[in-house]
């Protein structure tokens, strides 16, 4: 793997000095370019070992690019704020959008190793640690980014050389900690848990790129020339019709069953008994949410449903029995400009909230396998791939103790005719109302389908879909209060 | 994930007795296509639940197709030749080959997900096995196979029922085993972990596809419909163009350093301390392979270099020290018919030889980033993700004790020119030499290129690459075998 990298690559300053302008004038002028066709972002990982030039790369990137386009990440220690969400949260907060360059210095492998070296996980742990990061790098690319990921890299006695000349030269002194040197001392441990990560996350649309560190006029050449090659290469294929997926068609439906059907939409509640039922619910989830150990866990409610399946009323007997400060709900509608500019996923991680909160989402991330899908606002080949994307997800955040709580509110197609007439009939209910959801209603059965897709492929043990009938309003909403109380219960150890 | 098998679907005698003719003749056509354009190979995994009908659906499939393009086969417990060889070697050796179907009853996925239930392994090693299952089936479909895997699923009261129906017959009583039973009491704990292997492996290129398993009639129509449109699907994509990938493009060469160049090719042996030494480490060889510990073991030697670096020369030095019964030679050429209606991989799996054996490759996998890299003869996506999918295969047969030896032989354009004349002007040696070595000459710099990425990319703490300085054939023979007895000893546990 290193074998390239140990050579001893080295620029001569003469031959340095005439390149440099040239290729500081392509950066540019590629950096133009990408932000004119605003089409993809560029993300660059800067990984390597202590004292082969990481550092001085990014600095000599900000030196030499436009600075309205590019943008430095320094990822040392999380901060609390960070350290109170899933670990890819801070990466997804500095995702560049479309058109412009994130540099990270430090990446999503940086404590995968660091804690394999520390004995603190085993093998399996770190393997388990590369899938996820290859996962999320697929899917970035497959969102239209350009990764590129360098490593820098020195031998043994190169890096032992540099560390020493870095030391001995009284302006550079202070770059050398002991950190430096006690990671010197297991340059061969580092060596072999390096190899092997370079080797599992070397995927053909975003191979490491390794880069001998010592001379630094080969390694600024280097790294420029390649992020230069690798813009322009991608803005001439910019047009270039790409990927598609071969997949096999959805499970056809042969008999008239599926799981919408089965549902019993004709349960109902008196309204005595939904304000008796209210009441107990209510205080349940008031006091679990007040609970000292409800600190240690967070809350993600998510609602999807039929248009007027009666979401917002449900929202609201859910947040009357929580505290003003701890929840806040995310109504999500068609993306902004800045959203657009990102991965579909960005605009939900972004709302991710910290320990102790609770955070409801008025529809989600599944509008990418519910409304793009229907609506063709996306390809088959994405939609496809969102499920393993969505899955992925919420896999990393029930692993940081969120609890989600996924419901979907199931109406008949004659009792959301019903909504409807009365919406148009009574004043202030008519801007809830468009013609769209007229439109929408003509796809019935397609959206039927979208939604037992979905149900099927991402109803997990540990993120379940709560299929809620709603057509009686009260027994809806005691069925969300009543399940929401018994996700929070078991989440807190209650049951 | 099961929410769609539970409904218990069913599907009238009347309505089955009108629709099975109908598709059994849309199958047996969909067949005819798929044979006469072998364009892609069918793979259909069954996997499920015991008692949903795994079995009974391979024979309606064997009774509906034309048993000229299809193929079962039943993975069971391996065989002895079988666990010899690494685990996925016997799955290699039964894919079907452009334009057939082949059939799995039991898969890759069968003993990773038993091995967990009984607790002989560890989460994080089941995903690990997920992940090769996840990369094999990525492989597949990147080389044009169609994969299609089926989940029979039963609700646990529907397991029991059938269970209980197949025992009180007594044309079916056989069926039902205490195996059976005994998997039925961890009904449970299979279906947390059915759920996570699926959710795990669910693609978007290879999705499982979840039937429920309790109604013969429900189940025989959605397998024999899905398959039917899933072929014919293929059939009319078959000449779209599929996926390119956006790849950043190699290191450039900005200095003119690479590992071939900073070889010290001047390098020399005696006749005499030749002499000496071929007795010393022939020798050697021949004690280590007649070790008893080397039973344990399997050797893989393998040659690349360049036309005329004297590869034959050196594999006999090799096999005359060896026992004949216990090796075997492969010459790899242009690939036969056969293998060309294979993923490429195919035709080396084939050879993979048993415990205490050894085999010679003569040229190698690494022809696919070779010569098909430099001649075109495989797309860019093609060569840039067989990197990987080389590492891959070379970490499963390191997994299961087998030594990878992997020799470049490397000899200076000016070497070359002299032993092609010389070859010319000898009468037996001439028919070694052709127009092909000409060509190939002139593209010194691109193979260079490539033999450059190649060891950057596969050289690994597991099979790393050892370049050989053959303009000398003594030093390069002596390189040679010293290198192989030193692995060898390693593996013996001997260093």
């Amino acid at each position: 793997m290193f074998e390239s990298a140990e050579l001893g690559h080295k620029i001569d300053k003469e031959t340095y000095n005439i390149e440099v302008p040239k290729l500081r004038e392509a950066l540019l002028e590629a950096q133009i370019d990408l932000a004119k066709l605003s089409k993809f972002p560029v993300i660059i990982l800067i990984g390597g070992l202590d004292g082969a030039g990481r550092g001085e790369t990014v600095n000599l990137l900000n030196e030499w690019m436009d600075p309205r386009f590019i943008q430095t990440h320094g990822m040392g220690e999380p901060s609390d704020e960070e350290l109170d969400r899933p670990m890819m949260w801070r990466f997804w907060r500095e995702l560049p959008p479309k058109g412009k360059i994130g540099v990270f210095l430090g990446s999503w492998y940086t404590w995968p190793i660091i804690n394999r070296v520390n004995g603190h996980t085993k093998v399996a742990e770190l393997d388990q640690s590369l899938e996820r990061a290859k996962r999320l790098e697929s899917m970035l690319v497959a969102e239209g980014a350009l990764v590129l990921k360098f490593w820098m890299h020195l031998s043994k006695d190169r890096q032992e050389k540099r560390l020493k000349l870095l030391e001995k030269n009284p302006q550079t002194r202070w770059r050398v900690t002991d950190r430096d040197w006690k990671h010197f001392k297991l340059y061969d441990k580092f060596r072999v848990i390096h190899e092997s990560v370079i080797r599992h996350t070397s995927t053909a649309e975003a191979p490491w790129i390794i880069v001998e560190g010592y001379d630094p006029n080969y390694r600024n050449l280097t790294v420029g020339k390649v992020i230069l090659d690798a813009i322009n290469k991608r803005l001439d294929d910019a047009n270039k019709k790409m990927a598609e997926v071969h997949a096999p068609p959805p499970l056809p439906s042969i008999d008239q069953l599926n799981i919408l059907k089965t549902l019993d939409l004709s349960q109902k509640i008196e309204k005595k008994e939904f304000k008796d039922e209210l009441e107990k619910y209510q205080g349940k989830l008031a006091l679990l949410t007040r609970e000292a150990k409800f600190k240690d866990i967070t809350v993600i409610v998510m609602f999807e449903g039929n248009d007027a399946a009666g979401k917002g009323g449900a929202i609201r007997r859910i947040t009357s029995a929580l505290d003003a400060r701890f929840y806040s709900i995310v109504p999500v509608a068609a993306p902004t400009e800045e959203e657009r500019a990102q991965p579909y996923l960005w605009r939900f991680w972004r709302h991710i909230p910290r320990r102790g909160r609770v955070t409801i989402f008025d529809r989600s991330w599944y509008g990418r396998v519910l409304v793009e899908r229907v609506e063709d606002f996306c390809s088959k080949a994405d939609w496809m791939r969102a499920y393993s994307e969505i899955n992925d997800f919420e896999a990393q955040l029930v692993r940081h103790n969120i609890v989600v709580v996924k419901f979907w509110l199931a109406i008949s197609k004659e009792e959301q005719l019903n909504r409807f007439n009365e919406r148009e009939k009574i004043g202030f209910k008519r801007f809830k109302i468009t013609d769209e959801d007229w439109r929408n209603r003509e796809k019935w059965d397609d959206y039927e389908h979208a939604v037992c897709d979905m149900v099927d492929r991402t109803s997990t043990e540990i993120a379940p879909w709560t299929l809620v009938e709603a057509n009686d309003k009260r027994f809806a909403r005691i069925k969300v209060l009543k399940t929401l109380c018994k996700h929070i219960e078991a989440a807190l150890g209650k049951k």
